[in-house]
């Protein structure tokens, strides 16, 4: 399975060492947007192209994982691509994924080809564990608490006050919160129950803290409608104590049985990740091969991970999995 | 949907409930192998057929969900039924799920019916997060921990000894071994250091406690490659305290991702049930629903649940469900 890289940042990096996990996949090679020469692959043996490029090795080419951002360059590169390849990508605004799906879904049949979209954790593995645990309880209540993790849109966001030079944001599931949803007494969250905010700053010399502090804790949407805390600290320590990209979280459904709802049951699924693009990259890599399998037996068109059977995420034979894992 | 259950103990009871739950569902009814008189279901509005007539309802009843043991009469129900009806069964001898899957995708293929065999939470739903997580992490390690619950088949070979009135016996995973394998220190763990079993025994009068103790704790295969600890409740104790059928369990995979393996994941799944059978039941409702569909598209002959895709088992449209939960 020749399985090809659109786009190379911390995603496309974490597919690279994923791909190398699997002995039934090939690394075909990288395509970028950027000049190839200036692109540094983390194995000396991937080759980069240049992304324009990408049709002439069409015949090559069994999946290409495309590793863009949900804001700008899914939207457009994955229906472009989809037409003419096998396609995987982890759009996740969760609100657009039925536009998403339909625009993919109309370039992958048109092409003859099999897209999966939206898949990594949240959408994906998250989604997964929402759908199975319903399905299983339908009276019951779901939950989906995330981190503690960075959130780089937050960061991003800390990044563009006056007066910081760096940031770094962890989202908090609370503690309280998930007890109470553990015990099955099916609280009502708001948003402010559910998660805090914590900010870690660099200040430029000179900058008023004061304000900075200020204008994080007010920021309407990111901030404004949670607890939130500010360190600021020295760029060393950032770079130091801060450096990775850490995330998880929890989806946990309870919900009742029996002739009169006596019976409570509590199912849990649960995240802890060291690399949020090296996990997300390693979701999209099992299903690549899914979507080259499907394409093989000729069911076209664009799939979530909703829509695929797990069997096809596996390298094994279905005889081997039933005698091993089921 | 019509759903009929054949085989009406717990299990049965459960999916009696669980069909209620399911607004796309209706109960056709229960087929039992004793004098229906006899039996007398939860719902007055539920009714009861002698087994060997049902036969004569195939035309009316989309789906059946076979209720029996996996012991005895699994193996020989399944086939049987197979031919003429589209099943779901909860088979969890693992070692024979092979040969039991060979004997019903012959039976089902052979008469244009769809069949899901070991349906339920183990095998069933870890059995998914089992092949899910591996899939995802294939460089890792799974563990499957069992508990606190009620073994059926223990607390009867404690009944079994001479001098025990009545018994109840616990799972239970070590809180210790959870730890060190949610750490990721990838622990190698024997049977004594993953669970203990707790028993609570009711003596009949006169009887040797220390002897039955003894037996107990020394049961080749139940008890002995544990450690056990016995308590002597009177029958009062056990109906009161130990009356439920609770369960659960986590399956947990550590793994590692990067360029040399330098970030560590853990991906958990966990229940806990209030009651075995009734979350049992609802699984098997759910993979109830899949089969029809499945059977509709003429997708024929034996499945596991890792060869079904979730969107199948819920009622909601998948347009629903990627707006809702993807």
């Amino acid at each position: 399975m020749n399985v090809a890289i659109f786009g190379y940042g911390n995603l496309g990096k974490g597919v690279e060492c994923a791909v190398a996990q699997n002995y039934d996949m090939t690394l075909y090679g990288v395509f970028s947007r950027r000049d190839p020469q200036t692109v540094h692959p983390l194995f000396d043996t991937t080759r980069v192209f240049a992304a324009e490029e990408i049709e002439d090795h069409a015949e090559k080419i069994d999946v290409v994982i495309i590793c863009g951002g949900s804001a700008t360059d899914l939207p457009t590169m994955t229906p472009a691509l989809a037409s003419r390849f096998n396609v995987v990508d982890s759009f996740d605004t969760h609100a657009d994924i039925p536009l998403h799906f339909r625009r993919v879904d109309e370039a992958a049949k048109a092409g003859g080809k099999t897209a999966a979209i939206s898949v990594g954790w949240d959408p994906g593995m998250f989604s997964l564990n929402r759908l199975y645990a319903a399905a299983v309880l339908p009276d019951g209540k779901d939950y989906t608490f995330w981190g503690k993790g960075v959130s780089q849109g937050h960061s991003d966001a800390i990044r563009r006050i006056d007066g910081v030079q760096d940031a770094r944001q962890y989202t908090c599931p609370v503690e309280a919160a998930l007890e109470a949803v553990r015990n099955g007494s099916n609280p009502h969250l708001t948003t402010r129950e559910k998660h805090t905010r914590l900010c870690y700053v660099v200040a430029k010399e000179g900058a008023d803290l004061v304000r900075i502090e200020r204008e994080i804790k007010t920021m309407p949407k990111y901030f404004a409608d949670y607890d939130t805390t500010v360190h600021f600290i020295s760029q060393e320590e950032l770079d130091r104590d801060h450096k990775g990209i850490p995330h998880g979280g929890f989806v946990i459904r309870t919900g009742q049985t029996g002739l009169n709802g006596e019976h409570k049951h509590v199912i849990e699924y649960s995240l802890k990740l060291d690399s949020n693009p090296e996990f997300t990259a390693s979701v999209l890599v099992a299903y690549a091969r899914a979507v080259c399998r499907l394409n093989q037996r000729g069911e076209n068109g664009c799939k979530t991970v909703f829509d695929i059977a797990p069997v096809d995420l596996s390298a094994s034979s279905p005889e081997d999995l039933y005698a091993a894992l089921l």
